[in-house]
């Protein structure tokens, strides 16, 4: 048993009251230096305590100012470093390399594993370089360098653990699911209930220095056959299937809860363990897929000369309800967003987003459906269509080696053949007898 | 719920018939390459968990010769370097830095953070130093500061936690208590059993990806009055007491045990919160403190001239069961150890380690007992004498404090007034009417 | 780790439809007659399982026709009874004894206890003798015994544990608390929330076999100083207030959870339990109340013609924020409220339930408040009025022998002060100067 | 979190000191007069711990005295019960029945009841059960009755759990099964650390009032092929098999541990749900078989006439070394078990207590091992012969069925054919050409 935990000391804390004036800065600063040059662990982790509960109570100006005070006088002694590297230009020799390696670490570094030794600081960390990142000035750039790098250390794969969540997991950390959800936002506890009921399954990757906030999410229906339609699974007053007569999974959320670890590697091992822990407990699923949505295809759509042909169709806002909807419109538009998965390119990736995370995870790219979502923001970014990808157990680790090794793309032959229309089709396509 | 610790997989994979051919090295030294040069975790991680669990099947030698590669093929490019440093030299900027300070890095530190990815890792790669350690040789210095300085961040107190053991824990954990208790050897379960009965505690720190390992732990006796002597304290068929009505907290072995993270500052704040925890707990408890052995004092009193007085007196092995283990003798040789405690120096600090541990943790020294522990070894290694150091919760901070800046040991008067007379005594000391 | 829970099969099934044709009654009652007559475990658990599953299905109107199936058909037999009853008499032997003791003992109670062999089967038996509670048909009696019998056993104290419940408690139970609470509603998990925070604690009874369903919980506020009023410790917005400063417990709401289990003496000793809990984890507690309606106030108030003096006072719905609302009126109604509590009876105990709950609890009844709560059921429940019951640790067993065997009630000076004064009080009092 | 689990108050209260003078008795019989007569809850609670406490610490003789006191005073009240069965003779109303159920009740029942509302007293009174089952004096039989009832209600399987028990288990249930395996001694924890590796599977039935002590448990070993012999699935030092290559889970010994619970129906289920459960987390396993003794065939066979013509061979203690342990007396062996198997008969049933075991549990009679078990029990008890019963999940219904209701016995052909030899053969059988 936690005694910490068990005491309640840290769930029990008030939160602080925010404040920020320049003095509150200065005396972080002077704190995170006696704590940068505390001789032993019993000053260093008073020192430790109060430089956390300063920061978690700085304004975010002040977080600001606080960053720049980070950037400008905790980073390399310049001289030093000069020094040491000429030294090792004459002689290359083990002990002048540990001297240049020791000069040319920033002492943020060992400030940040300091403030660490106290707990609840981890969060905190990830908090500030998520600040960091979203106000992005350059002079800031080694401030977040130094935390990514030590963050790839703190949440390496096996720091990690992946945990099922369910209607039986504490409140504290349901609440987190509801706030941090991006994809297909959560309407409160009731909402959140429905996805968690006996036909749907939810798996978080979590570090055991942050029990109550998941790093990772992942929202899974358990339906039979394949869902080519995003609304009824999202539909809280939705009947609950039988979870054993299910034979596909598809996984329609999959959420990065903490914006201060973008670019730390996590989570693509995320749905490969998923889908082994769905085939030990529900021996019956037969598929493994997402639904997903394509938020590139609006915006590189309308660049498209072929797009012209139709684009006139989607003047009508109300155009999903409209009959003009027709098969044709479907065919077309399902060649240009095959085109646009397959061949549209940033570097020698796909340029959409989702589509690089799941195919380098080693997915196959499935089907692609029309009018999958109506929401507002799907149909802006996709024209409401949406795809899936398929994870096949057996095929995962040569999709995953021939897309990183040789940027080939898995995908259903059906889906090769649209694109190669898209590609072919020059002339006006008809639409409703248009 | 963690479905991999439920599902028991690690638990139940039975431990690797040893090997360890110059093949297995080759094929070892391959993978390492492979798993630093993949490029996707799907990839990874197989070669991570194929590349730990060939390291666990090695024989010690093969180990060696597993180093030996790690050493020479793994650290850094020489030449890199170099050209990285002159740059810098040439140009200080930030973005020189950055290139300097990769190439500085060793790869090794990538590749253990690559292992790390598959659970078990970390508990290997801890054993991988002990045996660096314990080999010592100067080629693999190298590796061994690259997995240190990895440990520094994996074993950051804010990742580790503090957890009561008792007769309730895990049988995995509790017989790692047996096969790591050095000072006062438990000599199976029933001997444990008593050691975790109501008027004892045991706490451990364990870090969460090692969770049946403890990283180091303490053990209590809780009794009425200070304890003067080791052997009822260790006695398994001592009556219980009642734990409501002890007012000393006696800490009687503290263990660090993994010879693997010598150097990592981790456990002296284990005591400081074990403290802690025992006040809110046990509040009639009244004094905290440690019966230690002393274990530098024998060799160091023997090369005193002042020893000279009484050595007679040892020469026969059975000298503490005789009358003439006199009150002279004790007094002399009190006055001997509070000399050797408050004086003998290793630099600044004290020679004794056990008194640098505890004395640096805020400890003061308290009182010295004669004939407190009539193991053999402890009767070579101090004569039999044992030593309370007190940890008085408002003292030790200001004790800490003033013995890590000024070096100034904090000491019971009578100690002091002991040493005094050890170093003005300069003529010969009768004993026993001699 | 339980594999069941693990597994999920319970927390999985999905709620059943509900049905209620005579031929699903008449189904079910062939299913007991199955069950009762079983001769091993085997075909037990399986009966036992459709039984459970078939009456869970039941609508309302079909659950009382299979209380009167249960009533009509699974009693004892007359005959048999009579028949024992006559060879006892002859013959008051041990083996006569034993003949009756059977032919006296309902078979409902063989059938609910073979019911009870597969999970779930506890809380719908208590379910359903709520459901026989509600509507009371006479001839219902005897099986509302025989169950009130059966959770005698199945809800002795020893097989109950006190939890406390936090925010990270599982959603599945704190969902249940938002249900149940009946004295100051829950609006929902963000009020819930406020209910869990530092400054407040929750206390619940449980059985094992009902694990997610709390048998009883106590809501209980830490602040400085006695609370006078509800409205400020059920404002969700509130500010956190430290639980470390607080020096008085507020035991602001007691909810008994299952209506089946009245008259099932469960939770007098929860107050005494949660009363030590918090001494020993916030040793800063000095004072341990309640803060009670008065709920059979307002009805006996109208009957007194003593209250003629102070009726029309209150016609005007508004009267709580009149001006009006004096301290010569809060002086009356304090007077006769004080009479009240102490002198108007059921028997030989007091007529409002609360105070006969905690007054048998071993309470002292120790102050009045007026206009402490402006909600409109304690408005016309009590005028507004609450009252504090005080629970002294040291006092608590003397006050409950005192209530239990000379119905002595314990209370403050002041409210027999004011209680004597509301009996001696004949002459009419005027209000605001009337 | 249960606050008195983690605060250790029941774990830490060290064993009472055993006494039992006369008057000790008699202060319990006073005692338990209160408990009996309180009229609270919070008086209930002290005095029902008190009782505990003095029962706890009885002598053997004292507890002897108490049940005799248990016995003589707390019996019904026999011309209370004449009277109400008079009544009810007279006329067989609701009202006279629910008197006459009252008066028929012992007092005992209510006073046990009460014992056990303080956490502790459960065990207690299966122990008194047990020491009652052990001495026998048929004046105790109303008491064991009472107890027994009470059981039937409070170990009903709807409050019993299924657990697995492995190494991570807590100690100190461990050392309990190493305390309570009868069949096949466990010879302390590094014995039963082998019979908790890997291919090994340990399941038990808990009580949750009892926490720390099995009900029941049943130990397996993971093989491939059937296991014919039991030494070497016993052997502490034979190597740990992968549990994914078995096959077969051979169920090698069951253990009741609690005498106290003779004849209250627990585990007959047991045995289906551990195969249910091992199904679902091994599904490479195809059959499920005991490895069982025999333990009535050897006092069968030596009043058989049939055995005269082979019992000269076992004059001999090393016959199963011998030469002549020879096939044609295996053959001879094997038939007189079938026949002792099928034929033998107690009532209806089979004469062998673990052959009505798992019979009656839906087991099918597999196949008989000649020298199996070499121990000098099993040499002695069955002449080292063994049997095997296998569950097959399909079956077991309708064998259970079958056994329970026509007194059926599904068996192998081969069993039955040996049966019908072992029941034709008459002549003398000449062994070794004798």
């Amino acid at each position: 048993m936690n005694l910490a935990r068990f005491l309640g000391i840290q769930a029990d804390a008030p939160e602080p009251i925010r404040s920020g004036s320049p003095r509150d800065v200065q005396r972080l600063a002077t704190l995170c230096h006696h704590l940068l040059s505390a001789t032993g662990e019993v000053s260093a982790i008073q020192l430790s305590r109060e430089t956390v509960r300063l920061i978690r109570a700085l304004s975010p100006e002040a977080r600001s100012s606080f960053v720049d005070v980070l950037a400008s006088r905790f980073g390399v002694n310049t001289e030093a470093v000069r020094k040491a590297a000429a030294a090792y230009g004459a002689d290359p020799s083990a002990r002048n390399l540990a001297v240049l390696q020791t000069a040319a670490e920033s002492p943020r570094l060992e400030l940040f594993r300091r403030m660490n030794i106290s707990g609840g600081a981890l969060h905190l960390l990830v908090q500030l370089r998520g600040h960091i990142l979203e106000d992005g000035r350059p002079s800031w750039q080694p401030v977040e360098d130094d935390l990514r790098n030590l963050f790839q250390f703190w949440f390496n794969r096996g720091l990690l653990t992946l945990e099922r969540i369910d209607w039986r997991s504490p409140a504290v950390l349901l609440e987190k699911l509801i706030e941090y959800e991006a994809v297909h936002e959560i309407q409160g506890f009731r909402d959140l209930r429905r996805r968690l009921e006996a036909d749907r399954r939810c798996y978080g990757f979590f570090h055991p220095a942050m029990p109550d906030e998941p790093v990772m999410f992942v929202e899974i229906a358990l339906t039979r056959g394949i869902g080519s339609k995003i609304g009824p699974l999202l539909n809280p007053n939705a009947d609950v299937g039988d979870p054993m007569a299910a034979d596909c999974a598809v996984f329609y959320s999959i959420t990065n809860c903490q914006p201060g670890l973008r670019g730390v590697p996590l989570g693509s091992l995320l749905l490969k363990q998923v889908v082994d822990d769905l085939r030990l407990t529900l021996p019956g699923l037969r598929r493994f897929m997402t639904l997903s949505p394509i938020p590139g295809l609006g915006r590189w759509l309308r660049e498209q000369p072929d797009f012209l042909r139709v684009s006139e169709h989607f003047k009508n806002g109300d155009w999903p309800k409209m009959g003009t909807a027709s098969k044709e419109l479907e065919r077309v538009m399902s060649s240009l967003c095959a085109g646009y998965l397959l061949h549209a390119k940033r570097g020698k990736e796909p340029l959409d987003p989702v589509a690089r995370f799941h195919l380098r995870n080693g997915a196959r790219l499935e089907r692609i459906h029309w009018l999958a979502d109506l929401s507002a923001r799907a149909l802006k970014d996709s024209y409401g269509m949406m795809v899936n990808y398929v994870y096949r157990p057996r095929e995962i680790e040569a999709n995953h080696e021939a897309y990183t090794q040789k940027h080939q793309i898995a995908a259903d032959s059906r889906i090769e053949f649209l694109a190669r229309k898209s590609l072919s089709a020059r002339k006006p396509i008809l639409i409703n007898g248009d």
